[in-house]
Parts: C-alpha cells; sequence; structure tokens
C-alpha cells in the first residue's frame, strides 16, 4: 500500500467494500468530542471514508440527524447515543467505536445491538494514564495535600498525627484489572506498601510476586488503611462499597475511587465521613447533582474531598491510543463484522470474562444535560 | 544491659561518663519540636540523662535560659540556635543535635564548633517521604491538578494541549543525592519517563541502569519538559537556577523544586512564569515575606503554583528515624568526641563529599520569626 497521504478534501476515486460484499450505506463517519486528533482518522480517508466531526455538544435530536447515513459512528464526545438517535442511521450505521470503556451511559448498546450495529469499546488504552493520576492522588490524600496548597508553614493541627509513609501503610486493591494492576505493582515497588486485595478471580501469580494476599471484600476493608477502588461499572458493582463495607474501615481511613462514583453508596459514604471513619475521600467524577448524600458530602466536607472532574484518563498520549484503537475497531467490523473489542449481547459472550478492565465511570447523563467544554474521553 | 524502662521522674543513681573522662556538665537534653516522639529518647535516659521539652516555640532568649547547664541539644524545632543562644551554654554544651539536613538556617555551626560543641544533622532519614511527595507534586503538576480539584466536569481550556503521560516527557534531574536518585528511579521504573541529570559528580552506574545521561544543566534546561531541583542549600547552589537556566526551558514547562526555595531565583522564576516559558512551578517551602518577587509570583500566577509549606519530611517514619539517629549521634559525640554525621569544621574535613544529600531547606527565619504550630522537621 503506498504510504503517502490520500487526499482528504476531495471524494477518493476508490473506496474498499465491506468482504462480506454489502454495500455500504453512506461514506461518511461521525466524529465527537473536541479532543480526538483527526489525522489519526487517515486510515478511514484512505478507505473512502470521510469522517466529520460537529464543532459543538449534540442533542439527542441533532445526534439523530448528524447519523443519518453514517456508515460508522466514532464516539468520543459527552452525547447520549440513544435508541431514538441510533434508529435514524437504521440501515447504514454498521459501528459505534466508543472512545474509552465507561460506556453504559453513552451508548444504549441492546438498541444498537438489536439494530445490528456492533458497540466497540477501548480497554486497556488508558491504563497508564488512570494508574500513574491514582498514586498521584493517593499520595495527595496521605498528606491532606488540600490543607497544605497555598500554606507557606506546615498546617497540621496540634497533636494531629502525622503522615505516615506509603511503605508504613495497608493498602486494600478492589479489583486487579489492568489499572488495579499496575497501581499494585507501583505501590509496592515504588513504595514498599504492604498490600492485599479483593477481585472477583483470584489472581494467584500476582499475590506471589506482590507479596499481595487475596481477601473477601469485609477483610479488605478491615485491613486497609488506604482502600482503592478499580472496578468497572456494572449492574453487579453499583454500590459494591456500601455501608456493610465502610463501616469495617478503621478510623482515619482513605477511600480512593477512581472508578465510577456509584460503585460506592453514597450515603454509606456521607456517614464513614461523619464518623471519622473516611478521614479523605478521593473521586474521579462524583455523584450528580439528583444526589442528596453526594451534595451533604460536598457541603460538609469540602477539604477531606479529593474531587476531580474525570480526568485521570485525559491524557494526550490514552486518547490518540483509544482513537487508533477505535479506527481499527471500524475497519474490523466493516471488513468482518467482528471485532475484539465488541461488547454486549453482540459480540461478547462472556461479559464478565475480564471484569476489572474498565477506565472510569462518566457522570450520569441525559442528552440534554449542560456540557462545559469536555475533552472527549471516558 | 537490662531492659526494663529506667527511671524517668527520679534522678536515676548510676551514670554513663564520658569515654574521654571529662565531667558532663550537667544531665539536661534540650529537646525542641511537638513532632519529637519523647519515647524514643529512651536510650538518653537510661544513661542518666533527662530530656526536658519546653512546650512552645523558643525566642533566642528563651532559648539561652533553656541552654544553661544543657549537655545535649535535640534541635526538631523553629528556633534559632544562634552564637549568644549557644554562648549560655559554654562549658557543658557538648552537641546540638539537629533534626533533618537544613540546619544552616537554623544552627550557628560555625559558632558551635568555635566554643567546642559538636553539630550533627540526620542525612537519608526522609529520602523515602521527600521522594514520594515529589512524586506526587510531579503527577500534579502534570495533570494541573489545582483547576481540577472541586470540579465535576474537565476544566481544560478550549484547544487547550492535554496532559502528557509521564512516559512521553523528558525529566531533568538537578542533583542525584539519595533523593534525587530516588525519585529518578520511581519515573523510569513505576512511569517510564525519558531521564537526564546534572549532579557535582558524575554518577556513571546510574546512567547506565537507568538510561540517564548526564548534561551540564544549561543543556538538561533544555532537555526537559520537566525540571526538578533535589540539591542541598549552600553558599555555591543558592540562585544556581538563574535566568540563565530558565530561558533554556521550553515554552510550558514545570519546575519542581522541592529543596530549598533560594536556589531558584526569584526573579528569574516570575519572569519565566510571565513568560508561559514555566506552566507550572511546584515548591516545598517558599521565599519569604521579604522577597518582592516571591510575592507577586503569588499574586500573579495563584493557580500555576503549588506550594506547600516544607511538608515533604513530615511523616512519622521519617520524623522517628531522624529520632533514632539523632540519639545516636549524641550517645556517639558523648562517648567518643566524634559522630559520622557531624557537619561543619569540627569533623566535616570535606563537606561537599556528599553534596547531594540535603532534604530540604527551610524557610529563613529570625529568632523572632512568628509560627505556626510546626511539627519540627527540618
Amino acid at each position: 500500500m503506498p504510504q503517502e497521504a490520500a487526499p482528504t478534501d476531495d471524494r477518493p476515486a476508490a473506496r474498499h467494500m465491506p468482504a462480506d460484499g454489502r454495500a455500504l450505506g453512506g461514506d461518511k463517519v461521525l466524529v465527537t468530542g473536541s479532543g480526538v486528533d483527526m489525522r489519526l482518522l487517515e486510515p478511514l480517508r484512505r478507505r473512502g471514508l470521510e469522517p466529520w466531526r460537529p464543532d459543538r455538544h449534540l442533542s439527542e435530536r441533532e445526534l439523530a440527524r448528524e447519523l443519518r447515513g453514517v456508515v460508522a459512528y466514532l464516539h468520543g464526545g459527552e452525547e447520549r447515543a440513544t435508541e431514538t438517535a441510533l434508529r435514524s442511521a437504521e440501515g447504514t450505521l454498521r459501528v459505534v467505536a466508543f472512545l474509552g470503556v465507561g460506556y453504559e451511559n453513552f451508548v444504549d448498546v441492546a438498541a444498537a445491538n438489536d439494530l445490528g450495529i456492533v458497540v466497540t469499546n477501548t480497554p486497556g488504552a488508558a491504563t497508564t494514564s488512570v494508574a500513574t493520576f491514582a498514586i498521584g492522588q493517593i499520595v495527595n490524600a496521605n498528606w491532606r495535600i488540600t490543607r497544605h496548597l497555598g500554606s507557606l508553614v506546615p498546617d497540621w493541627a496540634d497533636g494531629e498525627e502525622l503522615p505516615y509513609e506509603l511503605g508504613a501503610r495497608k493498602i486494600g486493591i478492589v479489583g486487579l484489572g489492568s489499572i488495579g494492576t499496575r497501581i499494585a505493582h507501583i505501590l509496592k515497588h515504588a513504595f514498599g506498601a504492604n498490600l492485599a486485595y479483593f477481585s472477583r478471580t483470584r489472581k494467584q501469580h500476582l499475590e506471589a510476586s506482590l507479596d499481595m494476599p487475596y481477601k473477601p471484600l469485609h477483610e479488605l476493608a478491615e485491613f486497609s488503611d488506604i482502600l482503592v477502588v478499580m472496578v468497572p461499572g456494572t449492574g453487579k458493582t453499583i454500590s459494591m462499597i456500601d455501608s456493610s463495607v465502610i463501616s469495617r474501615l478503621g478510623q482515619g481511613s482513605v477511600l480512593v475511587n477512581i472508578a465510577r462514583p456509584a460503585i460506592v453508596d453514597a450515603e454509606a459514604l456521607y456517614n464513614g465521613m461523619k464518623e471519622d471513619r473516611i478521614a479523605v475521600a478521593v473521586f474521579d467524577g462524583f455523584y450528580g447533582g439528583d444526589s442528596d448524600f453526594g451534595l451533604r458530602i460536598r457541603e460538609d466536607f469540602p477539604d477531606r474531598l479529593l474531587v476531580t472532574g474525570h480526568i485521570a484518563s485525559h491524557t494526550r498520549q490514552a486518547m490518540d491510543r483509544m482513537v487508533r484503537q477505535a479506527v481499527k475497531s471500524i475497519e474490523n467490523v466493516l471488513d468482518h463484522g467482528v471485532d475484539e473489542h465488541a461488547v454486549g449481547t453482540f459480540t461478547d459472550p462472556e461479559p464478565y470474562a475480564e471484569p476489572y478492565r474498565k477506565v472510569a465511570g462518566p457522570h450520569r447523563l441525559t442528552s440534554d444535560t449542560p456540557q462545559k467544554a469536555g475533552c472527549g474521553t471516558h
């Protein structure tokens, strides 16, 4: 294949057809998300496809209009691909390639599958970014950094216990997917932490190499000075960290949740902070405005919260990796009708085979949620 | 030696005498710093010494009074051991054991040595704490964390470049003492950063094992997306990072100085931030109120500064390690008149043999500087 760049503005003469011989319903690829580097879509242009990115957030109605005649949809924005929106592309749309892994609130996968549309995601692409961000936040929480930023002298209360080195901390990891595993490696090898973990699947090679015993979730909570939650947001993990878990944490613990907020029950978190059982809570993405306890936590414990707006995966490299992976998935589905990163009933016979590869859960959105400028990673 | 606790309230009958036969001028040990765990002084009590800690910050006059008749002085507070204060202990005081390494602004070592008093410090005790804190702040600066804390959605400006993963960053380390070396190891092994360094002494084994070339300081600045400064504060390192260095940084660089603030020239830093050459500056301990440029930096670039009040070494473990080391130094000086951690002319024939073992520079203090509650590490 020639390596020179294919024309991008004019419609190219040659077009790849799907391997199964079906004619493409269109040559348009809808792309959303301001963080997508459009140059990475060159492989699609070389196939005669025409990536097109609207310059604003799309309402459901706008999305439906944009999807008409589209053959592939690279979802990197904050819009919600509802059944109604997807139905407008019926007959042409063959694949929704979601950038990130927390697709549940952004793409109606069941509706897509019913329409014969494959939905893919990009597991693993943000592992390095999210693990690095999590380590930074663990250090921040351990040092109570929010109390110290901007101070010229130490801001400890009289008689307050000093922070402990991470090597003197017992750290429990909930979920040993690629991100949880990376975090565990860094905590052990760089900082000498005393680790244990809970995961749906035992990982005996890691138990040995990281000197990290498996513990049932309640025992892990009893063990942990710092509890790091890194599981995907699924029906089975929502409110997994509930009052029965939090009540087993010792006084002054740190809870780090870089996964979807709803994995931690908001009321249980509120009570845990009120009882000083949880001294500091870290969230990347927080409960929405409809969560009373979420609001009360922000009001009552502002300096014991380290909340960010879902930025752990927001790096140039993670984003580019996701886009490259999504482009490959689009090509696979167009050529073969299948892709290894497909999700849902369509091509996901064992949805929990790798349960903990999710990066982070998005805030719950409706199609009309007003957005601040986002970069479109999930 | 019997292991049961020696009496602490009554004067014990038996007393160890110094090996050289000189009678001790007193049996009192002055201890300062609220973070000192007094239980760790048990070895001194077993020798018949009586540790005594005033419950407040000492002015020069108060310190002079407290020092009268004292044989050893464990300096863990924020007071300034001036010549005047030390002179009041002439004839009895044999050792000032300073907790930490940044003693220059706290102990008049030349005056002490003239009076025959050995001054010791505690190199290495805070390596783990300071390196960990530095890593956290590097991640924070890389993600522009201050802009995101408290936000529920990403807070990037329109068109703003996303953060890069540390593995896609060129990081320059200035100073390869124990802390700089630890930081380099973590950045390479945990995060895959592309490293280079400048140090007074070439460290060829590290150049090979960390794939980290040596560069002269100006070249290192040209190389670095993130410049990490980790050198001791001495006459030779003050303003070492001046305009000639900062002008060689590329646009949008990060400067991380966990060492003494004055190692970075404040005017050069101000100009570097004004030109957006330095996007984010990290300091643990900042210029005092007498620094015009320090004030202007805080006023003009508040959200591009990550300033903390000298807390990198403030962990329970580092503090306890320092106290244990100081107790040993006191015993060594009382028994043998010398200690391996002595500093100054007294027993420091080559003061720069290990130039980069310093933890972090304290804020410049006068004996009358008002203090917030401090824990007493330096």
